[in-house]
């Protein structure tokens, strides 16, 4: 039973037009009527839900901040708690002193995600909802959340709860036929149970061919950009930015420091690492020196490699391929315009690298074959197709549905081998729980409380 | 007339709970209708005043957010016209694109401050409040909150208006002597207007006596910490530090790194310049080089600069007291824990320096002394009476109301010197027109958009 009140800061914290106090809990209403001077003079307590009002926070009797105050009666709230949101300036000052003031009242600091968890204790959505709410935060692109809104919206959790119900029933079969051996259930039907399994394997694994694009939805692709320096690595990035820029400085303020190191490609977010070298210097390697940018190709899942065309293979460019060996690389021959002195079968046959591209960057040359490139890498080409239907983006539930899968496959060769049912039974019903996982239905506290941990503060 | 609808983004931008969108204009609600779907089905135009909305952003039926839509029908909102808030997830993603499905009707991006520009234009507010609002949002100190709040709450504003009156009284007086020199008013009592001027010049000489402590609040006393490396210029910064940073840690992410820089002695806001090199090397002068020493030490109001007084007075002490010549300088001989090698007469005779303090960071000695030194030297000991009253805090009001009173006493200085009436009634027009300005009533339109101009985005 929840019984205390949280209180955090909504918003991100800088100067802006507004800054949202968010509380929640059984003493929500009462403390902020504590500080609240509403101009039309009435108590909080009874003004309706769903209701804004002007008026003042004050502290004895001295004004801290002109706001707005939000009022959400429980269980039609966020967190199914009563909650109130005060909108007051957004400076920092003013949310600090109502903070403050706040917390001077029965109510501690909310944890990270603690609104959100305590949504998902309330039962008004379940874990793989409340991921999807983080996800909809560090959502990268228009495709990424979309795929997040689909999860916060429950279509995961929903076709997951219809197959487990299905699950269930096949369990209920089993386990009163365990129970009552001599009862009407005698001879089990074990097509009927190992076909029913097999349907529900065949949608989960359905599912699961989703998960690749998913994460690479959700995470996107860590891509490294490397080359030796004045071969065009700055201007790659420039120009793969440059559609995405083009909205961004239309809406000055909004996502440009965020977005400055994110590329989306039709709606696959390239995550840039390390692009500050590329800015400053246009030389990573030197920059950063070799050791770091070691690390930095480590950690992407693909590297894009620039040469310079006009120029012959040199020892630098031999240096770059020995520190990229063993990752997924695409190779762009730059400066196409310019007379070439590099062949790509015998760069091919140098490098060992398979997808290389003639390209002039400066002169937007067959940029488009490195999009189609990285898709047809990435096995992406259906992209579209595929976020018209439910995905798993989330390792944790491709995990879970794996090992719901696993269980389920030994349960049907178990029964088929005909193995004691109470055997089959466990089976089944440890599908039953892994499954339960991607809900969180069947996860215990402690992982419960791990996965809020990482949201961020006043969600 | 206004009759263009605006929208922008008026939270701080950041992976966050909530970020919101704000549209206001003639076609707000229709505009926002267009893209919300609200859970109980109903339409926006149909709802109440003053209520928050749940349901989805869409484009062509494809869920962009969920969100919750505030409504306020003008004239009871924030510009005075119809405003609609879409409260997103505070993520990037869903924020850019509702701003873009917005922006595909009939609006357009907001300027900064363009929705205070509009209260005030639309007569919800006068200049000098709304300059109190951006006042809130940059406010350094509780104190210059309060300054700034009191601003919003139109105290200055009804002080100024209720002097505005009686010049006008005075003004009506003479002219109307002008006008019928034979009428009733034919001599005309020279002592009741000089004294009733004189009243005005001297509400006014009192109101600007606040000047020099509001503007104080308002800016900050800019502050250099120099000194050789090893005085303890990190200890200085992190003992000043200390205080608020025990509450700011308290409430994590809402306002450590906007005022690293700041410190709050008893609510005097100063505003250290280049503190990054102090933490870094703890050796600004080498860091930065002189130069740009220098001009960080041209920019601050007040120098602080501290000796190690276990040591002799050294070349590079010489070297920084040739940089900090002709500022405003304490001086704090430090490490008074240890056998002292400095006389604090010596270093003054040395120096030309009057306020020299000395002191032990490390153990906390005398640090008291150092906050009675800047009280005393910017005369704001009688700073809480001070803020008890109507305030100037902003240089702009200040010249306003100084350039009146220049005008009224040259008015009486006319006026008891016999002057025509016609010359002692451009004076007094001229005073009327000056304080005016205070409240922008006699502001042209180039000079309010251009204090608008410095506005934040979506406020």
């Amino acid at each position: 039973m929840i019984d205390d009140t949280i209180v955090a800061v909504a918003t991100a914290v800088g100067k802006s037009g507004v800054g949202i106090v968010r509380v929640s809990g059984k003493s929500a209403i009462h403390i902020v009527n504590k500080v609240f001077r509403s101009s039309s003079g009435k108590s909080l307590l009874d003004l309706r839900s769903n209701t804004i009002n002007y008026g003042f926070v004050e502290r004895e009797n001295k004004i801290i901040d002109e706001v707005l105050v939000s009022l959400f009666r429980g269980p039609k709230s966020y967190t199914g708690e009563d909650v109130v949101e005060i909108n007051c300036h957004g400076g920092p000052i003013p949310i600090k002193l109502t903070m403050e003031l706040l917390l001077t009242f029965d109510c501690r600091l909310a944890e990270p995600g603690e609104f959100t968890r305590r949504a998902f204790l309330n039962g008004r959505i379940d874990l793989s909802q409340a991921e999807g709410i983080m996800d909809i935060i560090s959502a990268k692109t228009d495709l990424s959340l979309d795929a997040a809104t689909k999860q916060v919206l429950g279509k995961l959790s929903s076709m997951i709860n219809e197959l487990n119900e299905s699950i269930i029933s096949s369990l209920a079969l089993i386990e009163a036929t365990i129970d009552y051996p001599d009862e009407v259930f005698e001879s089990i039907d074990v097509d009927t149970i190992s076909n029913s399994l097999n349907d529900v394997i065949n949608e989960l694994n359905n599912l699961l061919l989703t998960a690749k694009t998913g994460k690479i939805l959700r995470d996107g692709i860590k891509t490294t950009i490397v080359g030796k320096p004045n071969v065009g690595k700055s201007s790659l990035l420039n120009s793969l930015l440059e559609q995405q820029r083009a909205i961004v400085t239309d809406i000055p303020g909004t996502t440009r420091d965020i977005l400055e190191e994110q590329i989306s490609i039709n709606g696959v977010p390239l995550v840039l690492v390390d692009t500050a070298g590329i800015r400053e210097t246009d030389d990573v390697v030197e920059r950063i020196g070799v050791e770091r940018s070691k690390s930095a190709i480590n950690e992407s899942n693909l590297v894009l490699f620039v040469l310079d065309g006009s120029k012959e293979w040199e020892e630098y460019d031999q240096k770059i391929l020995e520190l990229i060996k063993g990752k997924k690389v695409i190779i762009l021959i730059n400066k196409l315009d310019l007379p070439q002195m590099m062949d790509i079968n015998i760069i091919a046959n140098k490098t060992g690298v398979e997808n290389i591209i003639n390209v002039s960057i400066e002169k937007n040359i067959n940029l488009e074959e490195l999009k189609n490139e990285i898709f047809s890498m990435y096995e992406i080409s259906d992209i579209e197709d595929q976020t018209m239907n439910t995905m798993i983006t989330n390792l944790r539930h491709e995990k879970a549905i794996k090992d719901a899968v696993k269980n389920l496959m030994e349960a049907i060769e178990n029964i088929e081998a005909g193995m004691p049912l109470d055997i089959v039974a466990i089976d089944i019903k440890d599908a039953w729980e892994n499954l339960g996982k991607v809900s969180g239905s069947s996860l215990n506290k402690n992982i419960v409380d791990e996965i809020f941990s990482r949201f961020c503060l006043g969600k």
